[in-house]
């Protein structure tokens, strides 16, 4: 038993959002809805399935929304991520990832052999990868629909992970599928081309243009195996910055948007270029907000909040108050402080008040809290446990 | 009941460190110890308290094993943070902050009234909110021992929180000190004065002179406040990068250094210019690391970690490879990516090595994690929960 009272919930459902303790993290749950429906109306359009990530989230009820809406599942980017989507019923789970090695690999296909009807995938680039599924699948006995999807993935620009060089040369792709087809408790899904520098290119027509060349790398990989008989019956890839661009260009048969659901200051920068990343039009809004309140404004020409490295992630650059404030520098944050410089024509700052800020990079910022507060119409409707956080191995 | 099996603990006691799973943030017991050893003998020999930071750890079973080492207590950043370190038995917690507001100071006032020789303390810069917790200790009918501590916070440079100008006109100070003395609930407990610029000046020679300055404008202070019958009990302050000097300042009663324990990167970038932070060759040993696997070595010269945003913090710069590894450039951090281009004579790298990695700051990356998992001469001794880690509120 505690002998000092506990800390209370972050809310309760029917408390006004102006009375939350802060720094909190809320979804507006509206905006939300639509960006989700926005998304997946122009997939369909394209005969393109939606796999949202669920790094961006790690939050099994935004998952089951976006299952709700029409996806066909989630990814994630590690084994142990899966687990909690999985137990909260989401059916089709890839890891558009490599594995760290044989202890993730045998929880996978653990999980496979678990779940009745449960779809498991994963990506490779290396034959010994293949070598620590194909182990891992056949100590769980995994056959048929139980299989391990592997993804084999290529480099389309990125340089991080995949195959490079594909689209000139595929025997490499090519020997990774014939060790998948060779291992009795895998089975070949597809491929995965992922760009992901594509995805912030500030100006709409270089990113267009990006994304096209990115592409188009992906479908000299398909052209390839075709002509050898293995066409990959999903080419999955692409982000909330070119998803626009990827779901008319003919390559991708399954889109990985994750930022679209929450749109954060990262993304929003994108579309100050005009074009969100779509011929579709296909423009998101803020859903996803930080309440911080001002702690100090003893030093003139400044205010200082109580959100910093601990609540928000910097390395995409700072948040943005919302609405804009006239006369606020950008929120420079420390541990636990952002500190805002004030111009002399900036309305002076109100000690106690409450900011609403959007995040700078919406991913590493949920994987900062606990839980998410639902808003609907400036009411608390729900608390959301961002389940996976922390589930990085 | 879970319908798939659960993700295993982090490690189990005797496990070796090689077989981890990975991402894992470890502490090597016997550095961390020494660490803790060598800054209390040098606050003994200057007659100066330690108080750490917990905030660099929010680890319950780190800060016991410093009081055990010989602290008078802990600092906190924020008022849900004290929680977890009074029910873990700390007996004296000072929030180094102002708080958001009500909720929070009423946290406070309760548990100095639920704990039972337990001692709190908070900083101020506005009579506003002194008023904010004289109305919460008045609300618990704090008296005597109970009484909430509120140290009057001055800026000695920083300009982030704290009265500014106070060593040139004392009298803002002064009032403030008045109004928590005319709280019945509340006790004026001292000054703050930390200057977090000074921590991190690269340059041994300019750091010691930039401490020097920083004290001095504290110590005006206190002899304007001494000349008008007003001696602070305690002058807290201080931090890793400068805690040397400090202690030797004859200014402060108390230091607060809290990254000494661990030694990030960040820090270890001081002492590369031939000082850490003291006249008593105050050098402090590695004792935090994270190890990360290769994932994919596809791509010719680099390879890629499984290490990124979500395990480590990158605002302050990359992590570093222990010992350091010829050839490797640094570890660019994404989600959940780390790349590392290898220079043409670097050695091959190898797909699923373990690399062991120095955080780049210690703080929010300890916040990322739920567990510290404590080695000693390679072995697993002991998992310690990070159980104040999201505590922002």
């Amino acid at each position: 038993m505690s002998t000092f009272t506990p800390l209370p919930d972050a809310a309760h459902p029917g408390q006004a959002a102006a009375t939350l303790p802060t720094p909190t993290l809320l979804l507006d749950a509206a905006p939300f809805e639509r960006n989700l429906q926005r998304l997946q109306a122009a997939a369909q359009r394209h005969g393109v399935a939606v796999r949202p990530h669920a790094k961006a989230h790690k939050c099994p009820a935004v998952a089951l929304a976006q299952v709700r809406a029409g996806a066909v599942g989630i990814c994630v980017q590690k084994a142990s991520e899966a687990w909690p989507f999985l137990e909260a019923g989401v059916r089709s789970v890839h890891v558009s990832n490599q594995l760290a090695g044989a202890l993730q690999a045998g929880w996978l296909a653990r999980w496979a052999r678990e779940g009745r009807g449960v779809q498991l995938s994963v990506c490779v680039d290396d034959v010994r990868q293949v070598a620590t599924l194909a182990e891992a699948a056949a100590r769980e006995g995994l056959a048929g629909d139980q299989r391990l999807g592997v993804f084999v993935e290529i480099d389309i620009g990125q340089g991080r992970c995949g195959v490079p060089g594909a689209d000139r040369d595929a025997s490499a792709v090519r020997r990774l599928i014939d060790a998948i087809a060779a291992a009795p408790g895998l089975r070949w899904a597809g491929l995965q081309a992922y760009h992901g520098g594509v995805q912030h290119v500030r100006d709409a027509a270089e990113r267009r243009a990006s994304a096209r060349a990115a592409a188009d790398r992906a479908g000299s990989v398909v052209a390839a195996l075709q002509a050898a008989g293995l066409s990959p019956a999903v080419v999955t890839g692409s982000g909330t910055g070119s998803v626009g661009f990827d779901l008319a260009s003919g390559v991708y048969t399954e889109v990985q948007p994750g930022s679209y659901a929450f749109m954060d200051r990262d993304y929003a920068d994108n579309e100050a270029g005009g074009d969100s990343g779509g011929a579709e039009d296909l423009r998101f809004e803020h859903a996803l907000f930080l309440f911080s309140t001002v702690i100090s404004t003893a030093t003139p020409g400044q205010l200082v909040l109580d959100c910093g490295l601990k609540t928000l992630s910097a390395e995409s650059g700072p948040p943005q108050p919302w609405p804009p404030r006239a006369g606020w520098g950008p929120v420079r944050l420390n541990d636990e402080h952002g500190v805002v410089a004030l111009a002399a024509d900036a309305a002076p700052p109100v000690l106690g008040e409450v900011v609403r800020l959007i995040p700078g990079h919406c991913d590493p910022t949920l994987n900062l809290h606990d839980r998410l507060v639902v808003l609907r119409d400036g009411r608390v409707v729900d608390l959301w446990p961002i389940a996976a956080r922390g589930h990085s191995w």
